[in-house]
């Protein structure tokens, strides 16, 4: 019996593009289960996925069968290999369970860079200028809402700090620059990649204090889960704003709302929340924020590009032993 | 009598400052009119506004006293003899009747581009990406509404073609070469100091066909009323977009809405429209639309800025003779 794949999620391109890809390499099978349960149940020696060795992993998936979890992985192991996800954040496997029963998982960096920087310069754009609330205004036949003028800002007057200098926190950087914004970052450790003028703090309390706008570009983990805290928020000038387009439990969601009712931060721009696709109501009562729901990938160019390097790496496993954009945790 | 200056419509600066801007070399009075007829009886001899010789204006003065037309530039004859208009644009003001009785007229280019500009990319980014979409369907608790893959995109896979390619335009081109999205203008003339990477099309229509995004900068005259008529709408690709952050009589209101109807436009982004602060009802059946409430410049930096600037020109009048930033008809 040949391997088999599995396409388990979204996936823009046709089905017979993606067999031809694997043409004379593996059999391409679709993930069809609406149930856990069902799901479990194909993974069996006689069930309809018996025999798969690599799996395309998008995270609507989890939508149908939940996310990778302990007891899926386990399911997984031995016969699978290689998980090759489609996206920059893997949150939703359980990479250590992965460890133990030796499958590798990749990812797609690189690949999501442009839109999610893209993405969260929209949203710095918007809660900087009010544009959210306006947009608002003009659609309930109001014209323009009164705005507190002390409120809204040009790009060049402010200061950015970044959280988190990988390719997408270098990507919005470079975006900024061009107002010229002063850019300044903080990262576990100095990016070398970084530019002259996008000064380096060891310490996050140190950047904190010199932002304006904070916006996050770390990756969801145990040690980064609320690395945004009540005591990170307070470090910011009062009439700060946030910026997430990372992952919504980076940042404690509680002690954010609480520095927004006492006006402490003046605004948030958010397109991820900590329990998707539930949106804290509170934060529905604040009209100037500019919510957005976690589109920060989605357009068909980066979708393109996310896939083709999510097949690419789950075909180079096949044909070479080894795929590329192996996660950190796995380097 | 002490030279008067009139304070003609909003200003952040307070009384007290700008009496001390002119400390010695004029009185500063306040417009307090709400009606026209109340302003012209003011401007008689023994009027409250009687002895003016230069006037600061910002475009909200209209909301009280109306446009200045050729009724009020022939009543501010033969005394008024300086016009500091806040703003970059100074279609409110009948300019060959100010020439005709000697009156200068002075804008604030330069101060708005930064501003006008990201409002430009703001509408750049949202229409290209179906953000405005997105916010309203967070907001009214449905999460994400299916949204047509095929209409969004990542900018640097886009082209931008500027219409006009002033300070402002050449701001946008900065801003979105960042990406980098490719960006071609076209301008009465060759803009000497374009970057390069920024092609000029002697031709608008030639620029037309190859742009995926059309962003207009031109000021409104007689010459550009309707400039982006059917003609040129039809000329741009099936799918392509129009953003205006100018003035909305530049483009025929009506044969965009039919492009919009019939699918030729996939998406326009405007902060300006052709009877403000009426919007036209049929825009607002657009659910992809971003439409902003003409904030364009509205920021306390870039206020702050253009009311410097605009005081300025008027102080430099009294003291030297001629103030800076004497429009181009006057020039």
């Amino acid at each position: 019996m040949a391997p088999r794949v599995l396409i388990c999620g979204d996936i823009v391109w046709a089905h017979e593009e993606v067999k031809q890809l694997f043409d004379g390499i593996a059999e391409v099978i679709r993930m069809d289960s609406t149930t856990r349960t069902d799901f479990m149940a194909g993974l069996k020696t006689s069930g309809k996925y018996a025999g798969i060795v690599g799996i395309y992993r998008h995270n609507t998936s989890a939508d149908h069968i939940g996310i990778f979890d302990r007891e899926i992985i386990k399911a997984l192991a031995p016969n699978v290999k290689w998980i090759a996800h489609n996206g920059a954040g893997y949150d939703q496997i359980d990479v250590q369970e992965c460890k133990a029963n030796g499958i590798f998982v990749s990812n797609t960096p690189g690949a999501v860079d442009e839109a999610t920087a893209t993405t969260a310069l929209y949203l710095l754009i918007s809660t900087l200028r009010q544009f959210s609330f306006g947009e608002r205004s003009l659609r309930s036949n109001t014209w323009k809402s009164p705005i507190d003028p002390g409120c809204t800002h040009d790009l060049s007057a402010r200061t950015l700090g970044i959280l988190g200098l990988g390719g997408i926190g270098l990507h919005l950087a470079n975006l900024a620059h061009a107002f010229p914004m002063r850019v300044i970052y903080h990262s576990r450790s100095r990016n070398h990649n970084a530019p002259e003028w996008c000064q380096y703090y060891a310490k996050m309390e140190d950047m904190l204090k010199e932002s304006d706008v904070l916006s996050v570009h770390v990756p969801l983990r145990k040690d980064t889960e609320s690395l945004v805290g009540e005591k990170e928020i307070r470090a910011m000038k009062k009439g700060s704003i946030i910026v997430n387009t990372a992952r919504g439990k980076v940042i404690d969601e509680d002690a954010m709302i609480r520095a927004l009712a006492d006006g402490h931060l003046s605004s948030v721009g958010l397109d991820v929340y900590p329990d998707e696709p539930n949106v804290n109501s509170r934060l529905l009562e604040f009209p100037q924020l500019a919510l957005l729901p976690h589109m920060g990938t989605e357009n068909q160019d980066s979708q393109k590009k996310m896939e083709i390097r999510a097949l690419t790496n789950l075909r180079n496993f096949l044909t070479k032993g080894k795929g590329d954009d192996l996660i950190s945790e796995m380097r």
